[in-house]
């Protein structure tokens, strides 16, 4: 095996489907040594090298976590480091299939290695010059790829798809009422908002924090696809309505965590437009497919929202973090935001202020995510990723077609997947002969956080599981990391049949 | 000026003041080449070469920043990261004193390299084994140093001071009314919270986006130096409860922005304990000082806050982005942020779950900032932090002992410094024979931003001014990098007198 990754590191034919970008070894070299170095410690070993915490707390072959009163030798914070990476999860291995983030950009992290060298902050044209002017140019690009107009779009990027998503509600919430900023929800009816049962809790955890409260979120339906049924959405409305709720906002998911489903968009932004609410889609893990021809008409309908969630750290393969809120009508990020502290945004300086975007964020200091992503499209182009996002869904579609021809495996549901998702319990052999049912259910229910457990310790392939609505636990595998190849799958599903063969 | 910074780089005696740990440059060199090179690239140039945003834009020398369809060639991309650099501003600059956070720690740039090429995600132990624990440590650590207990203290590693702030208001209001997490605002009759003139936006900030109202922030008057002055805040508190308010929280900073001023923090304690009110110190930017014996004396009383917030990226000069926030009470934060997502947090894992975070957390990815801190906490030692802060105050006073010499500049206040902060005033030779007035404020207010410009044209140095209260803008020296010497303070006020000479 360790031949294999090898050949992988010394080939880039199978290290990113970006090989036709990087055309020889010596040039992935020229990015930096260090960077290959790096990728060969992490594909070289095991996807994970797993201990309990109590393990490494107590001090695992001298891998010490304590902070010393003086300072350690140069030899010793090489070792620290080394330990580091070595008990730490391989999420760039090809067969880490755990996270909706995975893989190792070179580009990328070339990127960030030059983020934490220039080691600056994104509040001010004047300490971020080129920075500000590259998130720009992005979020241009973006509202472009959404389908907005060139007048329309606004946006920032933030830490994380929570955060974006919490900024949708708290824009939305400016619209409806401006005075809120000052006055507080005392100025407001009690409000509404609507997000489906498949959607992402954050919706719940902003309207929480942002003084909402998570009751003021309704939970609309899904089908068995888990895609928001419209017309529940649209009675859960006039419910909430009748209840001298306010409405103000809809959530659509584009790319569910769990299933991959999409919304439906347009049927969506219709009802939307009709009781004029304001709508969201949390595109954080579908948004990458817009960046494919093959696969962006299964977002059609985004063009309508006025506020997306796109986490180019997803689909993008992008290192973590980066991740964008787009915000359809200009002006009201920094309306909604703006304090005008004339203490750290001057307004006499030499340059045209309107560059300082510390007044539209929440945040004042803000991490620099914007050149990695930038310095990515420069080496891949809008194409470049659009041929990442197919490969990734290409081998969601072979995982579903070996799944479909192995009486061990079930599919969750039926249809193809339409993101990288796909959904399947393990049949292991003394389950084959049971007749559906809640005993059936309760001894299924432990077979995948078993197989997990057995995975971990033996950190071949790394796979997640959950359980869902009245579904007991089955394994999700997504696809996000462009050097996973068919083999790796084949390994997976030959993985979870050996360790599961005497469950 | 190259010969000088050469010398540094080659010396490691002035590189940085941890000089005692790197005992030479052979040693600097094994860990990274490449770092050197950056820093080589960094300190052998200007500390900016400013352009204004449309002659970036416009592609000055062939650097554009726009998006392609199809790749870029790899050595176009080494160019783009050159150009990158090139005008950018060189935050590890010795002569950079514009912001709070400065300097480039080689240390804690490599720990940044390995972040990013982990490449993941603090949700789960089970991504991030390593990095969990890691977390845990340094809270440890930092609650120890505070004060706390053994038994007492939680908090949580998040993306910068605004957002630790936030995270204190939000806590605090859980404590108050645990309904308001469900329920919302309308649970609670409307409360009032208490900070200084002096501080922060950012809690008027967090009260606008928590759904209180930027108008539930009770400003309270300072003294002369920009201290809180505990009889207003008494006064203040009252005020507010004859009006039908209810007083939870009081915000009392540890190193203000501008002055760098320490809020009497014994005797807000003991007025928070008084009135049953939630303290919280907002030591972003002064909780650096803890780690220095000379100089922790400052923050007496911070053991008795339920809440501190602390930007190691500032002070302890960790690269960006590094911010903590500190909860007494453990399990808050977690009673607080749960919402049970068994689809993202399962609970039937092979490992204690108490070690997954995502829960405790407003964010559900989140980026890894521990492991350069823990790694600088390696290298340097408690101690070599100690050293380091107490570099930067011995570089403020002798700013300060330089301005009282130099009747071409005025200190804004006549004490010496507490922090790092030095105000004062250019006086150009027209103005210093006008007696003090509106006419002479409004001639001087415009001294500042005119030299600034200048400074940025010529790209020297910098360092940042603002207006403040009833004063006109005045220069706001500031230091956090170890690397600068006296000859840098030197050069610093002989540009000014140099810039300014025919104001």
């Amino acid at each position: 095996m360790c031949k294999q990754y090898l050949h992988r590191l010394d080939c880039t034919k199978c290290l990113h489907s970006v090989r036709i970008r990087y055309n020889s070894c010596s040039e992935l070299e020229r990015i930096s040594l260090s960077a290959v170095d790096a990728l060969k410690i992490l594909c070289l070993s095991k996807v994970l090298d797993f201990h309990h915490p109590h393990q490494l707390k107590d001090g695992l072959e001298g891998f010490s976590l304590d902070l010393p009163e003086h300072a350690e030798t140069l030899e010793q914070i090489l070792v620290d480091c080394r330990d580091t990476l070595k008990y730490g999860v391989s999420t760039g291995h090809p067969r880490f299939f755990n996270q909706l983030s995975s893989g190792l950009d070179v580009i990328g992290v070339a990127g960030e290695w030059l983020t934490s060298t220039a080691n600056t902050n994104m509040f001010t044209y004047e300490v971020s010059p080129v920075f500000i002017l590259m998130e720009e140019v992005l979020l241009k690009k973006m509202q472009s790829i959404v389908g907005w107009s060139e007048d329309e779009g606004d946006g920032i990027f933030c830490p994380g798809g929570t955060i974006s998503n919490l900024y949708s509600i708290l824009v939305a919430r400016y619209r409806v009422c401006p005075e809120v900023k000052t006055k507080g929800m005392g100025a407001l009816p009690p409000l509404a908002l609507f997000t489906s049962e498949h959607s992402h809790y954050s919706v719940k955890k902003s309207a929480a924090v942002l003084g909402l409260g998570s009751e003021s979120v309704m939970v609309v339906t899904c089908d068995e696809r888990g895609k928001m049924i419209p017309a529940e959405l649209e009675s859960s409305i006039l419910a909430a309505k009748s209840k001298g709720l306010l409405p103000f906002y809809v959530n659509a998911t584009a790319g569910t965590t769990v299933y991959g489903a999409f919304d439906p968009l347009a049927a969506i932004a219709d009802i939307c437009h009709t009781h004029r609410l304001w709508m969201h889609v949390d595109a954080a893990w579908g948004g990458g497919l817009l960046m494919s021809d093959r696969h962006r008409r299964k977002l059609q309908g985004i063009e309508r929202a006025c506020s997306v969630t796109w986490n180019p750290h997803k689909m993008m393969c992008v290192p973590l973090q980066c991740s964008v809120i787009l915000v359809k009508k200009p002006g009201l990020l920094q309306e909604c935001n703006k304090l005008g502290a004339e203490y750290l945004f001057q307004t006499d300086k030499p340059y045209d202020v309107n560059y300082d975007t510390g007044d539209k964020s929440i945040q004042c200091g803000r991490h620099v995510d914007v050149f990695k992503l930038w310095l990515m499209w420069k080496a891949k182009g809008s194409d470049g990723f659009g041929s990442q996002v197919n490969k990734c869904l290409e081998n969601a579609e072979y995982l579903y077609d070996q799944l479909k021809r192995n009486s061990d495996f079930q599919l969750v549901f039926k249809h193809k997947p339409e993101h990288s998702n796909v959904c399947f319990w393990y049949i292991p052999p003394s389950l084959r002969a049971l007749q559906p049912g809640p005993d059936r259910d309760r001894r299924l229910h432990e077979v995948a956080p078993q197989i997990k457990g057995r995975m971990m310790e033996k950190g071949s392939v790394l796979i997640g599981y959950q359980p869902f609505g009245d579904k007991v636990n089955f394994f999700r595998c997504v696809f996000s990391n462009p050097a996973t190849q068919p083999e790796d799958i084949d390994f997976l599903l030959n993985e979870i049949i050996t360790l599961g063969a005497d469950l």
